[in-house]
């Protein structure tokens, strides 16, 4: 590439697939990058640029002109092609859209654009194969052969009425197996789910799992066919959607990858960091409230660490418990004071096993006469698992009744909450026990 | 349904959805359940066996007599019929392979049932399309024709030698819009992207994904085509994976799910809130050492919190965001060393900016009279933010190196022995600094 030697680029990126080409200009700089794809046709070009990753997407597209971006535009899928508008600067955005050349494609773009990136119009394509419902199979094939070469996958031919109103589906095997003559009517499915322009993208990817789809079509208020949704944007959002429960587990507040600045994830990290520093400072006021205690047994000290773990841990399962099932709606269906109720057996038997082990390590570190902080540490340890468990499963139900992600209530949010917790209730413990 | 009347049932359930009527039998016990299916046609039955929740399933199919169930299974695509033998007791599945009437069926099944569950083998099914490279059209939707009971969704047809070798792929697109004499062989596509039944499922996954396909075919060793995965098997294994990722992040060890037995999900919960209990006993062993330091000083005492959080939450921050990076493995190509470096600086400035704070928490707090526990306080947080980044870099990535989910490294693991380390940093300056 550096040579830039156009005629040995071109041989070599020769049936090579597109995303290969992207994962390598992911790894050069903008202006060699370009170089390449100017080498290219423009429609393996536009593959590769939406192949590749988003930051690197938005540097690299800073080296071309609007006109040029443009002409990339008109080889994509139009949901492709506005979330690469909606990713430029807004004063290119306009440019780009005004240069694109061709008027479907323009008229799709404006269209799109309109919708909110995370719901199901946001996430639809404008590429679909539509038949009328009085066409026969031949007028049919026909359409497919105009649309061709804008509709990459087919997967079902979609049945609307002269109002455009969806009516079925007919799939591509069906049309293979039956004569030209046959008319779409007699052949078509009447079954057919469907979801609407203001879906929620997670609500649309839960039908399409359940139902198991490949595509969805996409209807409007007005109940008119407007767009079709496919698996592959399905797969971008559950893996999207995994690894923002990850990152809001963890603490990590935006949306950072280890190869973004250094402030930038220094940025994303604080607010977690910092409120969790300012949760333990009230444990350390609590533990100021009991300093006399603290003073009169120092032994009380040793294990504040326990019980902080304890709390922290338990906590964050009950809150991954809770989380999954929400996540799986379909089988949330058991009453929820039956699930409180089991949730607090669960929360008596495993206390139980740790205070015993907590009981027993007490008295093998300090001996047998100074059992009475055995008793104490395994008694906060029943009341630690049991208010960390409420905690862990109550704080998720309300965040998710909030419409926050509850996946939030993993993270250092239920730690820092039940670090307290175990401090407060221990030592409450202590001074209630000991003399 | 609790009527038990067949012709009522038979009406409400007509054009009812398979998931939906799926949904519903979650949730009846299994003799009924059972009543509904007899009711239905087996081929809907089988849709609805395929739909039930993996523990619903067993239950259920235990009503069931091994002919029964090796009717719904010649109904089903050969991999999910496999999928549900190997879920069945072993003596029941000898039974229900030897009662399979179909011979076909029966022939796919015990190949299948050769190659593990988790591996490229384990996922693919049977069904597809093949045609031979020296067919014309009209051949090709003969075989299609012949299929077509058995294959759900076509995508694409794989192209194959005399020898069965993959020599690649037409779209069912071409064929529609080709001539009935157009030879195979001058409309099929060479580039194609195959996999090979001893890849594990999550490769399966990343290669899918990248190159953005809706099936894959499956060679074997000898690179004959033995079978094909479509998407929607993927989208399981990506989403038992985040299910997975998320469980051992939050210290949970085996899969459960809340409508498990109270029994499991504590067995499965108390691995790690045990370790994490005898990892805070090590915390209290360090305690132990300083007993001295801490009796002169009760100060130090109250931000041991602070130090135990950050150094957890910290680390849970650095593995989460190394764990993404190997997840994407594209982006991965940054070499270790610069990449250690930035992870240093990060926590350099992370560290500062926390210590300033928990600076002045301790001075507002514990009046300018005592500013040194700020300085202990301060520097000490500065060391836990090095040294957690440090292990939660780290200790993904040697996992990873043993083939272990690195996930794990997110959870109760590196908050435990970052809870430690937070103790021993903060005690060991204090020394240090204290008079």
């Amino acid at each position: 590439i550096a040579r830039e030697d156009a005629s040995f680029i071109r041989e070599t990126m020769d049936g090579v697939n597109p995303a290969d080409i992207s994962q390598l200009l992911d790894e050069v700089d903008g202006e060699r990058a370009k170089y390449v794809l100017d080498v290219l046709n423009n429609e393996i070009g536009a593959e590769v640029i939406e192949e590749l990753e988003e930051d690197t997407r938005r540097d690299f597209l800073e080296e071309f002109e609007p006109h040029e971006i443009a002409e990339y535009l008109v080889e994509m899928e139009s949901d492709d092609a506005v979330d690469i508008i909606n990713d430029l600067p807004v004063k290119t955005r306009e440019q780009v859209i005004a240069s694109i050349n061709d008027p479907e494609t323009a008229a799709h773009v404006q269209e799109l654009m309109r919708y909110d990136e995370d719901c199901a119009g946001g996430l639809m394509a404008k590429e679909m194969i539509v038949a009328n419902i009085n066409w026969n199979v031949k007028e049919t094939i026909e359409e497919i052969r105009r649309q061709v070469e804008n509709v990459e996958r087919i997967y079902s031919v979609y049945v609307v009425d002269d109002n455009y109103k969806l009516k079925g589906r007919v799939s591509i095997k069906k049309i293979i197996l039956s004569g030209d003559r046959v008319k779409i009517q007699s052949i078509y499915d009447e079954d057919i789910i469907h979801v609407e322009t203001y879906m929620d993208e997670e609500e649309v990817a839960d039908i399409m799992q359940k139902y198991d789809l490949d595509a969805v079509p996409v209807l409007n208020l007005q109940g008119k066919l407007v767009g079709r949704i496919t698996i592959d944007d399905i797969i971008d959002v559950i893996t999207d959607q995994a690894e923002e429960d990850r990152q809001l587990m963890s603490g990590i507040s935006s949306d950072v990858e280890e190869d973004d600045t250094i402030w930038a994830i220094s940025k994303a990290r604080l607010p977690w960091l910092i409120i969790g520093m300012v949760g333990s400072t009230l444990g350390a006021l609590t533990m100021g409230a009991f300093e006399q205690e603290l003073d009169k047994y120092v032994t009380l000290v040793f294990f504040i660490p326990m019980l902080m773990a304890t709390g922290g841990n338990v906590g964050i399962q009950s809150s991954t418990l809770i989380i999954q099932s929400l996540a799986n709606r379909s089988n949330f269906e058991e009453s929820l004071t039956k699930r409180l109720i089991k949730m607090l057996f669960t929360a008596v038997l495993t206390g139980l096993v740790l205070a015993v082990i907590a009981f027993i390590i007490v008295v093998v570190w300090k001996g047998a006469d100074q059992m009475q902080f055995g008793f104490v540490v395994g008694t906060a340890i029943i009341g630690v698992t049991l208010l960390a468990s409420i905690m862990g499963t109550i704080t998720p139900l309300i965040l998710d009744k909030l419409d926050v992600n509850p996946a939030i209530a993993s993270g250092p949010f239920i730690t820092t909450t039940n670090d307290i917790l175990g401090i407060v209730v221990y030592l409450a413990i202590a001074n209630l026990l000991l003399p």
